[in-house]
């Protein structure tokens, strides 16, 4: 006995750390309205649209890869917390210091061939340019517009997001790396903005 | 225009029905003890077990499949509900219907191909045979006893539960998939059956 922890011990400290994305509240509702979605149950939903629309993904992209990159991609908000995309820190200096620091202490928690390993996908995510991760970046853009629709408005409501800036901030890399299925959620939600 | 739904809509579809995953509410607490888990976010938690503990599974198994497995297997409580592994349900011939009748109708719900090979790979879960499936089953069984400890006793307390309850209900179902694992997990929770 050294006193250290070993690596299984690392690992299921890093499991019971990660527990608090479950306690992460996020901008948009779960489908029924009646709460926020929070980042746990986010992370499973969408791996579970990188399984099923496989098919939307360009020629190459390891669908595997991305449920791994999808399942770790909030992890840092446990310390950084949630950004709203409509709100006003989102892609703000501050808030990439903040999850760079995050990313530092919870994959740390690793050993250390799996801390880099994590620590690199979650990088590849955020930079958003190979397929795999614009893949990723797409299907996290087109699941809150769906809730939305389906729960009456949303974060929409709450930020009086308009079309424009919907097809601003999250059509652009929603279209990137998935352009068929996001022209088949716009057409979705266009009554929400249409409608008088 | 045909007035059926396309593939791509019967995905979506099916993905915001399946996001009621996240209001079925399990027996174990979240690990800060405030409220009970769902299984969406239990889902996400599971398939981050099987990606941080691969090392913990026999030769042969394929994590990526033990993932989607994970990713899927609580699917079917959104029309059959959880059923408490320490309560009197567990097991039961009811509960076996229910759930099948709730696999028809869940995964029907996606383009056949998707049905048939979703449905697949959860009954392989259920059937717990195969190296990969025994892998999933016992990361489900080691990850309640970790949140249980964490807030101080969970569903232990509720159920009454003794050790020799989880050495037969837990215990043995997680050491044939992932013995180093399960015995280390058991050695955590120890001190809460023998402190006086």
């Amino acid at each position: 006995m050294t006193g250290l922890p070993d690596r299984l011990d690392r690992q299921l400290d890093f499991l019971v750390e990660i527990d608090k994305l479950k306690t992460i509240t996020r901008a948009s509702p779960i489908a029924d309205g009646t709460r926020k979605e929070n980042s746990g149950e986010h992370s499973w939903h969408l791996a579970m649209f990188a399984l099923v629309l496989a098919d939307q993904a360009e020629p190459g992209v390891s669908i595997d890869r991305v449920i791994r990159m999808l399942l770790i991609h909030d992890i840092v908000e446990i310390d950084a917390g949630d950004t709203p995309i409509h709100g006003a820190g989102a892609g703000s200096t501050d808030q990439a210091e903040a999850e760079a620091r995050a990313a530092d202490r919870l994959f740390g928690l690793l050993p250390d061939d799996q801390a880099a390993h994590l620590r690199a996908l979650w990088e590849e995510f955020e930079a958003a340019e190979t397929a795999d991760a614009r893949f990723a970046k797409a299907l996290d853009r087109c699941q809150p517009p769906l809730l939305n629709m389906a729960s009456g408005g949303g974060s929409w409501t709450d930020y009086a997001v308009t079309l424009d800036h919907i097809d601003a901030r999250v059509g652009k890399p929603a279209a990137r790396g998935a352009p068929v299925l996001w022209q088949r959620v716009r057409a979705r939600i266009l009554p929400f903005f249409t409608a008088d």
